[in-house]
């Protein structure tokens, strides 16, 4: 069995990651960046798979619809392009009932409204497990922003809290109470739209992907991309207060959970100094590039291990895992 | 459980099937048409999913992929578009070994490369059962080509050869011998390329479809979608010697069978008359679009409520089925 990034790498020796002809951007960002007739087309795909992405213990076949388009369309963002069409392949159980079809259709269609993009087209097979697979196409909004674009010095931001998602889950497991709004973050996230096709706007935002996989495995991956490494100030982390509630009813720490907690949906995007005043206001500054640092021994190694990078980024995180 | 048919009805009332805004052409035809920036962009989505779309006592890993490549790209060019781009979503069962994950990829690339498309980018899960889903996305090759546009007079064609796959399934199930080409035509099969690309600039082909679920089944849906019907000559159905030889180690009828196959990937297209002499030499001409008849009683009124269709488009099969 291979893991996400090594079969990515594999693809991308197989199939040509490296831009050229019609593909802008190939394989191993957020999305591909192809040009049709004289457009550049943005393309994404992110499938969500019964018992693997989602539980129906926690989730209704509606909400189910909605997170899938939200993790596509959230690739768009992260590249700074905005959704225009959606495509949908779902494989249904046999025995599906009509009214969960159409609650999960339902869902689709709710959140492509969120994000002002037309559902177009699908496909539907029987399956064991429903799986739901979403094809996010779009154009870009300024211009397209890389997660290998991070440069030394740069200021490191995310646009909104993490952890919430992950703080839900370990509620649902434990068969805690848990509030509307972490519900709502685990089962209906909300891509950050509005962030994403602003900061496509900003020359001075260097790179930038979305934080599906937890804010740290994410980052080691931008690192990796961009050659570079990374230091994290995890008090300035953003976390919500009713995550840190959800944690310390856990009787975990907050900070460290939020941190590698997965599919925030926010945006995780590095700034050239100076950062633009209307940037450092309304987002949160969490550390800076470093240089590149090669075989760097630290306690996140085994995390980097398991997010498939071969050469681990060297991520530091000031005050938390200082043996550095 | 809906069937697909009534999937693609639910979903055409639920987002909206008509055109309009940027989408050009909605859900209900082998591909939709958006338009980004200056560019009419065609985008389909296909899946296939093991023990429903392939079965591995028959396929390698790399048919499958080869397989669903073909199937995506067929609705391109059913539509007079031609690939550009692809992108696969794959859900990999827990032990699947790295070299079959390997073969594969070696079946999406070969198959990419034998239409001409770039691999730029997919998605991989974990799932009980392997299923592959491809997006392709394309730029129209000369005009859209729809399948509702036939009209009264119109002569019916098939770009190529249909009933091979079944044949070869049906050697299969019954463990006899299956040729090179007719295993090819079950588990590789190659898109209409060229001939999708040549109808798409012949501006008397009216509406065109791929065959992918059965001639006749298929050649119900353009009737419905063109709101006619249709008369075929059985014994003008193009069926290779090796199809109608291997039917007949079968027990079967040859022409019946292979007017119910699938996935032949051979285009039906209508032509208003004069038909140009390219096409008529090149082609074969089946049958012609007959004024509509409303909930005719025929022996295939069951495959057309297999099909989904509520309101039979009544087809005709002249010398075969005249109980009309």
């Amino acid at each position: 069995m291979m893991n996400e990034q090594t079969v990515v790498n594999a693809a991308r020796k197989m199939f040509g990651g490296r831009a050229g002809g019609r593909v802008r951007v190939g394989i191993g960002d957020d999305a591909a960046v192809v040009r049709i007739g004289r457009t550049d087309v943005v393309l994404t795909i992110d499938s969500v798979v019964e018992g693997v992405d989602f539980d129906f213990r926690y989730f209704t076949w509606t909400d189910v619809g909605f997170k899938a388009v939200s993790a596509a369309v959230s690739d768009l963002y992260a590249c700074g392009a905005r959704p225009c069409a959606i495509l949908v392949s779902v494989g249904l159980p046999a025995g599906t009932r009509a009214s969960d079809t159409r609650a999960l259709m339902s869902g689709l269609r709710d959140a492509a409204r969120v994000y002002g993009a037309k559902i177009v087209g699908g496909d539907t097979s029987a399956s064991p497990r429903l799986f739901v697979d979403v094809c996010a196409v779009g154009e870009i909004a300024g211009s397209f922003k890389s997660r290998s674009g991070a440069k030394l010095g740069d200021w490191i931001f995310l646009s909104g809290p993490v952890g919430a998602s992950r703080a839900a889950l370990g509620l649902f497991q434990k068969k805690l109470r848990v509030s509307p709004a972490l519900r709502g973050a685990h089962c209906r996230p909300i891509a950050a739209a509005s962030d994403g096709i602003r900061l496509a706007r900003e020359p001075r935002v260097t790179a930038m992907m979305d934080v599906s996989d937890g804010l740290l495995i994410d980052l080691a991956r931008m690192c990796a991309a961009s050659r570079v490494s990374a230091g994290i100030f995890p008090s300035r982390v953003p976390v919500l207060q009713a995550t840190r509630d959800a944690f310390r009813r856990l009787r975990r720490d907050p900070v460290q959970e939020a941190m590698v907690g997965g599919e925030d949906y926010v945006l995780l995007f590095c700034v050239r100094p100076p950062v633009p005043d209307g940037l450092a206001g309304r987002y949160s500054c969490i550390g800076q590039i470093l240089p590149r640092r090669r075989g760097v021994q630290t306690p996140l190694y085994n995390m980097e291990r398991r997010s498939g990078i071969r050469h681990p980024a060297g991520i530091m995180v000031k005050g938390f895992l200082h043996r550095f």
